[in-house]
């Protein structure tokens, strides 16, 4: 689908120029230069030909074929050489110009006219406003970037043009190679979601890379990321972390989501390895591109100075793989081989003087090691050591069976050495830190790649009852339900709830009281009561009639006093619910992602300690498992201590039943069981208070 | 006091060597290459001379005064070596030679024997087992390392010689000074202490540089510290971090202490900047070495791309600086000179067109601009950009007012660029969130300075009264107190604790209780029961004489029955505390930097959530506040949601306490409060249980 922009027979530069310096010069020279071997059409309707390749008037004129047209005309002229591209043959067009949606009204309005324009002649377009692409397998540089990279297996989408120059730049210094690179511009058509499908199907890209600012489509963007990541791994740098800002939000869950949360999960979700930095993404792009995926996370160190060891085994430590206890026909190997001095525990120091056969030993026998997935290098530039030599002697044993990550300290020495490396397909990092968190993102994708699969359980429940209830909520605007009404949506959804019933008047809570069973609770139903206990609007631990009677009457009385204009709707009972810890869940829908599923213990761990853990909906039951344990306070649920845990069970089947019902109903727009009071193993865990805010405007199912 | 080893007016190498490669020869080769402007003295028993300089075969031959004695002979040969070194006047002796405390103990003996022949002669000792020294300002490199770096105004001290190595073929990388660089080896004399008091009286060193493993005495170090970083910044990088390892702890504080706090809570005591990784450290000691100290953290950022631009805000927000709102004037001098496309907001974007001009303008603007207190300015390579004019125009601009970091981004057409930048002594760093990283430590590190006096309060408290209750303790190594004895500690030293009596017979908790004022709490006292709830021997909430009557009977009954071995030392009668907030206080002394305190919240915040702070006593009122702010849940304490806060004073005072009554007492070892329960502001706050730890083996003063 791509194969017009990525490997077009022919290339069309519209505002193809003669002075060096303008965008429509580089770019066909750019293409001659990489040594592109398709045909070229430059347009021009004033010159004959441009360095030394006939120019054309239009590109209808050149009766060949346009596969690519690349356009750098002023923003007047753009669709009409988007028309007399297509005209031409054109299955593609990149537009270089600039001045669309990022200017002004206008500009937006020409953007959408040309990317309709293609989309009726079903051709795709790259941009506007962006820098162009590369191919370095195709031998095409069709961008205004004057650096051409050399062929690799490292492939980068990215929303900023500046980001591809930095890339280009940055990957000659590391004589890095990469395989395509695409400036994705205005994003008017193909976007992210194109080149995570596109590029994860190319045989020539090993890893994906992204920098991404915004995203168009959440659903579109999860069901690409899924695509790429199952087949190789996707870094993406997204940039614009706390620029999110506080939405007005209505529930807890609501007010602790952000976009970033939300991109997080949605990355979590689809397997995306996030870069925090420029520098991660290529740092974890050189490793996946050059090392195969390592089994298990016990990593050995190999190194010719003590200190830097110990700094990768305090950053193995803490980003919680682990310093492997090496096997005993390792150690004994490398008590053969090396010399007494040396240090065959994990680091395996090599010491100060080692010669490359040294770093040789110590690698065979890491290698053979069946107690060790990953193996990270140091070398410190010592007065008897050689950089070259030694990197050749490294990547010579390298057998592929392990990943091996490289960090060669130092910046002019050492410099030699890491070319080596780089040649010899081994990352290179100037520091065992960085080493060590580019494994880190291995270890991550290869556990993501090993996930089981994902199950999601559907649960027996009362659709029709609910459908009922949120449409009188919306016929009536209601869109704040209250209480019982938000209990009657989680009854329906077969979520423990306490029984309980509205009472109007004394009889009927009487009655109620009576059929529900002693204890009871007594709180007051009104649109306009929210702090219902300050006002006096909350009874508990009712054990009679005689008290119930007492709690309606004098509820009523408060509320005459305190509220006279709150409409009443009556009294709502219930069963006193047993004791538990309490706990919170809720759902907030990201005007992206969708809904987000929250997780948190009871109150002051939301507020204050914001330990809390967000999952994208639909969730499975080992995903909802896996959102408890990554909270700091899930050691409380478990029991910490002497003190017994509590059902977690119970908590991961309400957040898959929440998960069930915002899926089924695009109304609820955010919800909170605050607190989900759970029990015991085996005992009674319950909805003890529930709200839900409704949508009007979302889709009714 | 260091003179002799870093200025010496001649240098004896004993041990010099005619081989090329061999440690003899190579420094002495490093020595003349340098151009060491002194007196050299090879000292070699069977060369008449090496490298053209007249050889001795002692070093007394000379018949000048050496001041410095490079000593490179076998171990067995360094007593003798160093003898005559000192008989040749030698004020200062580096001994190379490795073979000593790090193999075995008959090394560590020969090293204590040289160090003590040293000491006695007033002496100071460098190594053994390092690389050397260089002093660039003195020219002269008596290293065996090759590389001589510029002259700079970075100093470094390191305890790992290979990290020397790392650093110097770095920093020749980087085109970057060194002023001294000092191989600490084994530390058998000089050490940490000694450089960086030294350090920070050289006025060729504006920044001090350290990589530490372990340091030798924690006060002498928190001494050096307090007088270097008073003078100028120390960046410190620890490693060894994860490994510290659970010590055997018999509190709460003690076994969440651990070696990593214990160098955090010192580092911060002393203002040292710390460095997480082995980059960290000098992208930290480029900026410091380079540029001004900001006056706040209001930070501007230049950027030629949007992209870059929002990943430098995102970095600036997430490390708690702002980015700044700029003034009027300045947004109005960029509106008349920026392009119309230009953002003249923050960050300023100067477009991917832009000349070095237009750089200018937005640093002009930004430098003037009362709102800035530093500025980042980020450079992508674009088609149209020139990296080393605008380098040098930058560099033309900056008038030394602010801070000025700047990222170059990019490894190949930005590099003559870099070369320009560092030349002009502008910091400059592969992507921008290592410059924002490094404009923080420079923030951490100006406020450091603007910090108010410390002022120790010292409360009058009756210190006989513990000092007879510890001395009887330790006499008959009773040395875990009961709650009734640690109790009278704290009431010696003026803790808020209920009233509270010992009883032996039911009698007695009558009278006590009587005096006391009901409602009592009883608990019972044995050094044996450490579980006393658990085994009936804890009653609350006894509001009369019968009740107190019942439960001394009672509880003697659960004793009989279930501990009939314990010995009982009676029960502890205690006022009934108030109710409040809950927090653990206590100290545990760490090895290396005696008595840290610690403060957390109650039992979940501690145990599961680690939400603990940790500071060394002595500690001032507004340390004790600022442990208290440090903690997540700090917010529960001045109130959430409504409810009221605690007496966030009566902690501080609390934490003030112990650090007057750790310090008094060496042999307190560990205590907790636990908890101590925080009342309202102004009300009453108490001491409710605590325990007490002796070390017999402590000075009793």
């Amino acid at each position: 689908m791509l194969s017009a922009l990525f490997q077009p027979e022919s290339v069309a530069v519209i505002g193809a120029s003669r002075s060096p310096g303008k965008v429509g010069y580089e770019i066909l020279a750019n293409l001659i230069q990489a040594g592109y071997a398709g045909r070229l059409v430059p347009v021009n309707p004033s010159a004959d030909s441009i360095l030394d390749i006939p120019c054309f008037k239009r590109a209808t004129d050149a009766k060949v074929r346009v596969d690519l047209a690349m356009i750098a005309v002023p923003p007047a002229h753009v669709k009409a050489a988007t028309e007399d591209a297509i005209a031409a043959g054109a299955r593609a067009v990149c537009v270089i110009t600039a001045g669309f949606k990022e200017v002004n009204e206008a500009g937006a309005q020409l953007e959408s006219e040309i990317r309709d324009l293609c989309a009726r002649q079903g051709v795709r377009l790259l941009g506007p406003n962006c820098l162009g692409l590369i191919n370095t397998h195709h031998r095409m540089n069709a961008s205004f970037a004057k650096k051409m990279p050399a062929v690799g297996h490292i492939s980068v989408f990215s929303q900023s043009g500046a980001i591809c120059t930095a890339i280009l730049d940055w990957a000659a210094g590391r004589h890095l190679g990469l395989a395509k690179l695409i400036s994705m511009g205005n994003k008017a058509d193909l976007n992210e979601n194109d080149f995570l499908v596109g590029l994860s199907a190319d045989p020539d890209t090993r890893v994906i890379v992204g920098y991404l600012e915004s995203i168009l489509s959440g659903n579109d963007f999860l069901r690409a990321a899924e695509t790429a990541t199952a087949r190789k791994p996707v870094i993406v740098l997204k940039s614009g972390v706390t620029q999110a800002g506080a939405k007005a939000a209505s529930s807890h869950t609501g007010s602790l989501a952000g976009a970033d949360m939300a991109y997080g999960a949605a990355f979590g979700r689809s397997g995306i390895i996030r870069a925090d930095t420029f520098e991660a993404l290529f740092d974890y792009a050189t490793a996946f591109a050059m090392q195969p995926l390592p089994k298990g996370n016990r990593v050995a160190i190999v190194t010719n100075a003590g200190g830097p060891g110990i700094m990768a085994a305090d950053a193995v430590e803490q980003s919680g793989m682990t310093i492997t206890t090496l096997g005993h026909g390792a150690t004994t190997a490398l008590r053969e081989k090396l010399p007494a001095a040396a240090s065959v525990g994990n680091p395996i120091d090599v010491l100060g003087d080692a010669p490359p056969e040294r770093y040789v030993d110590a690698l065979v026998a890491a290698q053979s090691d069946k107690s060790v997935d990953a193996i990270v290098v140091i070398f410190t530039p010592q007065a008897m050591t050689r950089p070259a030599e030694t990197a050749r002697a490294i990547a010579a044993c390298a057998d592929g069976s392990k990943p091996i990550l490289v960090s060669f300290m130092g910046g002019q020495d050492v410099m030699p050495g890491r070319a080596e490396l780089v040649a010899a397909g081994l990352p290179d990092y100037p520091a065992p830190e960085r080493a060590v968190a580019a494994l880190k993102a291995m270890c991550d994708y290869a556990a993501w790649l090993r996930r089981p699969p994902r199950v999601l359980t559907r649960f027996l429940v009362n659709r029709r009852r609910v459908e009922r209830i949120v449409n009188r909520h919306v016929k009536t605007r209601q869109l704040q339900m209250g209480e019982a009404q938000a209990k009657a949506v989680l009854r329906a959804y077969r979520f423990p709830v306490a029984p309980g019933e509205m009472a109007v008047d004394v009889e009927q809570a009487l009655d109620a009281a009576d059929r529900i069973g002693f204890p009871v609770a007594m709180k007051i139903a009104s649109p306009d009561v929210v702090h219902k206990s300050d006002l006096g609007g909350v009874k508990l631990n009712l054990d009679s009639p005689e008290e119930v009677r007492d709690a309606f009457d004098l509820m009523m009385l408060r509320m005459r006093e305190r509220v006279p204009n709150a409409r009443l709707e009556g009294v709502y009972i219930e069963r006193m619910c047993p004791r538990g810890r309490e706990v919170i869940l809720g759902m907030t829908r990201d005007p992206q992602f969708g809904p987000m599923l929250m997780f948190g213990l009871g109150g002051i761990f939301v507020e204050v300690m914001k330990d809390v853990a967000f999952h994208l909906a639909p969730i499975t039951r080992e995903e909802a498992m896996q959102m408890l344990e990554s909270t700091r306070s899930f050691a409380l649920l478990k029991g910490v201590r002497g003190q017994s845990g509590v059902d977690v069970g119970a908590i991961a089947v309400a957040l898959q039943r929440i998960s069930q019902l915002v899926t089924d109903f695009p109304r609820i727009a955010e919800m909170d069981i605050n607190p989900f009071i759970v029990g015991p193993p085996g005992g009674e865990s319950v909805a003890a208070d529930a709200r839900i805010t409704l949508n009007p405007d979302a889709p009714a199912l």
